[in-house]
């Protein structure tokens, strides 16, 4: 058996298996949520890692080096942000090509620390090796916020329960549609560059993510993988379903005018946005909301039923999707 | 200018620079030790990460996938050892290309288990993405011991003074010698096993960097470049000169048998290894030999005077060796 016959998910799950559960009793959060948390001392630490593959992450030929850089570091911003937690100390390993121009790895690093000083990370360290493939991978710590009591103040996967409110903090699928701006090398105009720039220059939702942990949400993800597959990360490990109304999933501007016949498909399945979902009671969302000064978009609700999100339109009726976030590894 | 007219170092100094110096308070030791150190609540939190390519780092068709899987993290635990650390949670990174038979990736992560499970390590998380070429990379957090004050009590590569005895923790040679062996198809024979298993499943020694830190000794490094090059950093980083006895240097009883000419060559030159470097005042050398129960070995001594090592023969003449660690991204 090849790992294309696994797919991601699966080789994850089995990869995961074999290491067997971690028994040290520091370990607050193991595998299987957006970040890892284990104490030291009287602080909770978060660790996350994040990869980008040359040519599969990123069209080195089509995007900006510097881009690429920052996007580097901002999807494990992002995963910090989704335990609610503060962003910290970076380790950088850059795999690299002996015949790769110096100036693009300048670049690189520029984009890198653009999002560093954006968000308030120092980069500690790092390694750098020959490949024959370009490869940056980033290591993140944060810490997690406290409360009075000195507990850690997390956002779970698994803390999802039957008649929370699903909301999410921004407009979706402009990512998504920058990525086939791209891909259809159509980058041109005003709202596809708008498009691509949310592609490779996500802004991951720090600021949400305090604003829900100090409201008292208990329960988020960001969206990476795609709303439905990631509400669906959330239903797996709640144990609960998860009704969303497609007419109220915010649509990025953008991504209307560029493709307004596939906007609503793109929004709900596409990846990368790196907006939050927020999982929890009404009252705890809207006081999430008044905290952070912006509106959180309720989506949809939490409902009891096996670990399945059904998309529903404006007659309530379920509403089937091509496509449900993507896997590299998976084939076609 | 391409990357290989920079080579390994050359372009990590690059790199590092463009980044600029990280000004968060909280970090202790940012690039260019083994690790970064940073303070989190009252914890001081050691950050290493290191990276594995098939192909470049090791020869998939010639070693066993759970050596690697071993080395992979043990590389990682020697960062920590090097700064008189304790290991404690690793996030593991594996890029893999989507026709890898999945028997080979349970070999893997088995002998990744293996070393974690040796060093009381818990793996806490990590990505899996797709890529042409299989790379492995471990991120590992670890934790300073702290003295009755409560501050950390590291071995630092800035901290060798003049007159400092330079201590190796155990013989050197045998992982360089390994290679050789796989590298010339020739690892038959017990001698040439051993060698291997040498370079695949190298101890590293976070008892040696305990017993040293509490000690007292406040410099070292592990053996990774080769001896030459790691005393190298650290006459770097402190300012000073080095003087090493070629004839003092432990020699692995294994290299002696298969590669009697080359040994002391190997020894003072090949890498990975994953001994400690030890420099101290003769007196806390030996306290730390005391406290660690086995001998260290001294082998030379910190000089003022420009950052340069020199190797001494028995009558104290300066002895050129062929080679000085490897540099896989310099063109040759």
């Amino acid at each position: 058996m090849d790992v294309s016959e696994l797919g991601e998910f699966g080789l994850i799950d089995r990869l995961t298996a074999a290491l067997g559960a971690p028994s040290d009793e520091r370990l607050i959060v193991g595998p299987g949520d957006d970040a890892a948390v284990w104490r030291a001392g009287d602080a909770y630490v978060i660790g996350t890692t994040d990869t980008m593959v040359a040519g599969v992450h990123f069209l080195p030929d089509r995007v900006a080096w510097r881009d690429a850089g920052w996007k580097a570091l901002a999807s494990n911003v992002s995963d910090i942000a989704a335990m609610g937690g503060v962003p910290s100390f970076a380790l950088v390993t850059l795999c690299v090509p002996p015949e790769t121009r110096v100036g693009a790895l300048d670049e690189l690093y520029a984009g890198l620390r653009e999002c560093a000083e954006a968000y308030g990370v120092a980069v500690a360290g790092g390694d750098v090796v020959s490949s024959p493939v370009l490869t940056i991978t980033v290591a993140l710590a944060g810490e997690a916020r406290r409360g009075a009591d000195g507990a850690p103040r997390l956002l779970r996967r698994s803390a999802a329960r039957a008649g929370d409110a699903i909301a999410v903090t921004g407009p979706l699928g402009g990512s998504g549609a920058g990525l086939r701006a791209l891909v259809e090398g159509r980058a041109e105009g005003d709202a596809r560059a708008a498009l691509v720039r949310r592609h490779m220059r996500p802004l991951p939702r720090v600021d949400a993510g305090r604003a829900a942990v100090e409201a008292g949400v208990r329960c988020g993800i960001d969206i990476s993988d795609g709303l439905v597959q990631d509400a669906g990360h959330i239903c797996e490990a709640s144990g609960v379903g998860a009704e969303i109304a497609i007419d109220s999933v915010p649509l990025d501007t953008s991504l209307v005018v560029a493709y307004a016949d596939d906007a609503r498909t793109i929004a709900a399945t596409a990846g990368e946005d790196y907006e939050l979902l927020l999982v929890a009671p009404d009252a705890v969302i809207a006081d999430a909301s008044a905290r952070l000064g912006a509106p959180l978009a309720v989506i949809g609700r939490i409902v009891e039923g096996p670990p399945r999100v059904r998309v529903l339109d404006a007659a309530g009726n379920e509403v089937t999707l091509e496509r449900a976030g993507f896997d590299h590894l998976k084939r076609a």
